[in-house]
C-alpha cells in the first residue's frame, strides 16, 4: 500500500467537523477504497476550545490557516473557512504555490479569482477540486469537467439555492406570504438572519459563474450576471402560475445565444410537468443541455454539513486514488490559459416567453389598450386570463398574459407603454418562462 | 503537449460510428481540453465496405477485433461490439493482458465477468472504464465509484430501460394497451423485433448487477436478481394507480436489508409527485441513497448512438487527461480483491407496500373474505377502492387494495388464501410500491 495521503484542514465549522468525523470513523474503509490511508495531520480554526464532537488531540493545531498552508507537512490543503478574500484566499495561494493540492467548498473565492488559482495550480502540477462549491452534494462539477468532455454545452440551468426553493415551495403548498415563509426558513436554520445574499440571488450567481466557465470554456464573469431575487414574488403569482400549469423557481441560467452568453438569475416559470418543477424544499437541481448527450438533470441536497462534506470527501478521494505526479483534469475543464474571454449577452436581447400580471382599474378600454401595446411591439399572446379582484380592491381587475417567445426589450417597451397609460394599480409583475425538456 | 493517446475501436455500429465522427470532428478541441491529442489508429468491424458516414481510410483495419487488441500500437482499446462472450470477451482480455486501457459499453460482459476483468486490469495497472454500460449518458458509474467514495449506500434504484419506460408512458398518456404500445415502440426503433430481453427485465437486471457491486462493494451477482417484466401490466392497473396517486415504472432496485442485499427488477408504483415519476418516454433515471450525501437522482438519455458515444468519449478523455503510470480509480469502486461475497436477500423477505387488484364475483361475503385473509396474515390496509366492473363482465367487481408495509411472504400467503376461496375472476394482480424521497 502506498504512503498515506496527508491532509490539513482549515475551518472547522459544520462542514469541517463533519469531514473530520468521517475521515476518522471511515479510516479503514477509505484506505481500502483509495488504495492508501487518508490521514488528517493538521487543522486550523478560530477557536481551539470549542467542542466539535470530534477528537483533535492528535493533530497539529495552527492558529493561522495561512501558516498551516505554508508550513504543514501535507499533501492536500482543505479550505473550509469561506469568504472571497482574507485567510481563505491567502491560504489557498500559499498551498498552491508549494504545489500542494487544494480542495475547497468556497464558491465566492472561485467566482472572484478562480482563473488565477487554476493557473497557479496548473503551473505547479497541483489539483484544485471544488465539487462542494456548487449545488453541495450534487456532482455537477465532475459531470461538466469530466463526463461531458467533448460535448458543446448549450445551456446549464438549475435550482442552486435551498433557501429560495424552500420559501417558494412553502408559499405554494401552504398559501403563505413570502415574509411568513422567510421567517419560518430562518427559524429552521434554512435562512440566515440577514437573508439578502440568498433571496436576492447573489449566492446562485456565484455558483452560476463557475458553471458558466465549465460549460462554455470562458473566463469567470461573476459581475456580468443579470440578477433578480424572489422578494417580489407574491402568492398571487404562484397561484396564477399554477392555474396556467407552471411553478415558480429561482433559477440560475447560462445559455449560448447569438449575441454572446447569457447569465441570469431570476424567478422563473417552469412547466408543472417538467422534472425540475418537482424539486421541492431545500433540494437543488442542475440541468445541462449539450449537443451529444442531450439533457442531463441532477437532483440532490444542495447544502448541509454532511452533504457538503460528502462532496469534499469525494474530492479528497480522487486525489488519494491518483498517483504522485499524475496531474489530471484541468481545474476549470480546460487549461486556464486557453479559456476564452466572456462575451456577455445583455438581458435586453433575451428571448423567451413571459408571464405578466397586471392589476388594472376596472374601466372600459383598458384591455384594448393593453392588447394594442402588445401588438405594437410585435408580441403575440399564448393565453389571457382576466378575473375580478376579490376583497377590498373590488374596483380593480387582474389580467394575466402569457406571451409566445419574444425579446426582452420588446416586452419591456410594451410594459412601459402600458404603465404610461395610467390604468395600472401598482407595478406590472413580469416573470420569465423557461423552456424545459418536457416542453 | 504530451504524445497523442492512440485509440483502437472494435465495433462500428451506431455508437462506434458516432464515436469515430466525434473524435474526428472535435480533434482540436479535445486536444486542448485533454492536454494531448486523441488519435484513432485502428478499427475493426464485421463489414469493411458498409458506408458509416465517416472516413476510415487512414486507419488500420483489422478483420479480427482480438488481433487488434493483441497487436495494434494503441493506448486504449474501445470495445463496442457487445455480447457477453466471444470476440468482445476475448478482445478485452487480450487488451488488458497487455496492460492496455479498456473502455467498453458492454453491460452483459461486465455482468458476467466484471470482477475477473477488474482483477486483470488492476494487476496490469490498466484502467477499465464503462460509463456507457449503465443508463447510457447518465454518469452514474462515476457518481458511485468516485463522487460517493466514503458513503455507505443504502439503496440504488432506477428506470434503466427506455423501451419499458416508453411503453408504460404511452399506455398511461394515451390509454393504449401494452401490445399496441409495444408495436409502436418497435415501429419507432425503441424496441427490438424480439423485445423479450427488454420487456422481461433482463436488460435492467444486467445494469442493476453492476450498480449493486459499485454501491455495496459485493461481487457481481447477475443471476441472483428477482425478475418480473412489464408484460402483465394492463391499462386498468395504470388507471387504478393514477386514481391512487401513483405511476407505474419498471424499476431495478438494489437495497441493503437485514437479511442481505435485495436485487429486484419489477413493475413498481411510485408516488405521482415524486421526481422519478415524471421521467417519461425513453429517458432513464437513477437514484442513489447514501448515508452522508442523502439522495442523489440523475435523469438523462439512457440509450441512442450519441448519448452512448458521449459516455464513451468521457471515459476516453479521463484516460487522456491522466498521465502514464497514473493508475486511478479501482474498476469496481474498490480493489477487485477486496469485494465481499454477495449475500442475497430473498424476495419473500422483502418489506414494503403493495397494490393488489382483484376482480371478484359480485356476491355477498366476498369482501369480508378478503379482509379476513389480510388480517389473518397481519396485513393492514392503507386504502380500499371497490367499484363495479363496466361492460361485459357486469356480474363482477374490481377491488383495489393498497397495503401498509408488510412482508412479501405474508402478502403471498394472503393472496393464495383469497385465490383458494374461489370467487376471483382471473388472477390477482400484485404490484410493489416503492418508497421514494418525496414520501
Amino acid at each position: 500500500m502506498s504512503h498515506a495521503l496527508r491532509i490539513g484542514i482549515a475551518g472547522l465549522g459544520t462542514v469541517g467537523a463533519s469531514l473530520v468525523a468521517l475521515l476518522q470513523q471511515r479510516k479503514n474503509e477509505l484506505a481500502v477504497t483509495c488504495g492508501r490511508p487518508i490521514e488528517i495531520v493538521a487543522v486550523s480554526a478560530r477557536n481551539r476550545n470549542r467542542d466539535r464532537g470530534v477528537d483533535l488531540s492528535a493533530l497539529d493545531w495552527y492558529e493561522n490557516p495561512v501558516e498551516l498552508a505554508e508550513k504543514a507537512e501535507i499533501d492536500v490543503f482543505v479550505e473550509l473557512m469561506g469568504g472571497a478574500t482574507g485567510s481563505a484566499d491567502e491560504s489557498v495561494r500559499a498551498a498552491l504555490s508549494r504545489g500542494i493540492h487544494v480542495v475547497t467548498a468556497n464558491k465566492a473565492l472561485l467566482a472572484r479569482c478562480g482563473v488565477e488559482l487554476a493557473t497557479m495550480a496548473e503551473e505547479k502540477g497541483a489539483l484544485l477540486n471544488y465539487e462542494a462549491a456548487v449545488a453541495g452534494g450534487i456532482p455537477v462539477i465532475k459531470a461538466l469537467r469530466e463526463s461531458l468532455t467533448g460535448n458543446n454545452v448549450r445551456r446549464v440551468y438549475g435550482i442552486m439555492n435551498g433557501t429560495c426553493n424552500y420559501i417558494l415551495t412553502r408559499m405554494e403548498k401552504e398559501g403563505l406570504s413570502f415574509a411568513d415563509c422567510l421567517k419560518e426558513a430562518q427559524r429552521l436554520g434554512y435562512a440566515e438572519a440577514d437573508p439578502a445574499f440568498d433571496i436576492e440571488g447573489n449566492d446562485t450567481a456565484h455558483k452560476l459563474a463557475i458553471l458558466t466557465t465549465l460549460a462554455f470554456g470562458t473566463r469567470i464573469a461573476p459581475d456580468d450576471i443579470y440578477l433578480e431575487g424572489i422578494t417580489n414574488i407574491s402568492i398571487e403569482d404562484i397561484r396564477a402560475a399554477a392555474d396556467l400549469g407552471y411553478r415558480i423557481k429561482l433559477l440560475g441560467v447560462a445559455q449560448v445565444t447569438e449575441t454572446g452568453i447569457e447569465q441570469r438569475v431570476h424567478p422563473t416559470m417552469v412547466p408543472r410537468d417538467s422534472v425540475i418543477a418537482q424539486v421541492d424544499g431545500v433540494t437543488n437541481a442542475v440541468a445541462i443541455e449539450s449537443d451529444i448527450l442531450g439533457e442531463l438533470l441532477m437532483v440532490g441536497p444542495g447544502a448541509g454539513g454532511n452533504a457538503t462534506a460528502s462532496a469534499v470527501l469525494g474530492d479528497i478521494a480522487d486525489i488519494a486514488k491518483s498517483r504522485p505526479g499524475a496531474q489530471t483534469v484541468p481545474v476549470l475543464g480546460r487549461p486556464a490559459a486557453t479559456l476564452e474571454p466572456y462575451r456577455r449577452a445583455q438581458i435586453q436581447s433575451h428571448e423567451g416567453g413571459y408571464f405578466i400580471r397586471l392589476t388594472v382599474e376596472d374601466r372600459a378600454g383598458v384591455f384594448a389598450g393593453i392588447a394594442t401595446h402588445m401588438a405594437a411591439n410585435g408580441i403575440s399572446l399564448e393565453s389571457i386570463v382576466q378575473r375580478p379582484q376579490s376583497g377590498r380592491e373590488a374596483s380593480s381587475q387582474t389580467i394575466i398574459l402569457v406571451t409566445h417567445a419574444t425579446r426582452e426589450d420588446a416586452l419591456r417597451s410594451a410594459v412601459a407603454a402600458i404603465s404610461a397609460d395610467g390604468y395600472l394599480v401598482g407595478n406590472a409583475q413580469v416573470i420569465r418562462i423557461e423552456r424545459t425538456k418536457a416542453d
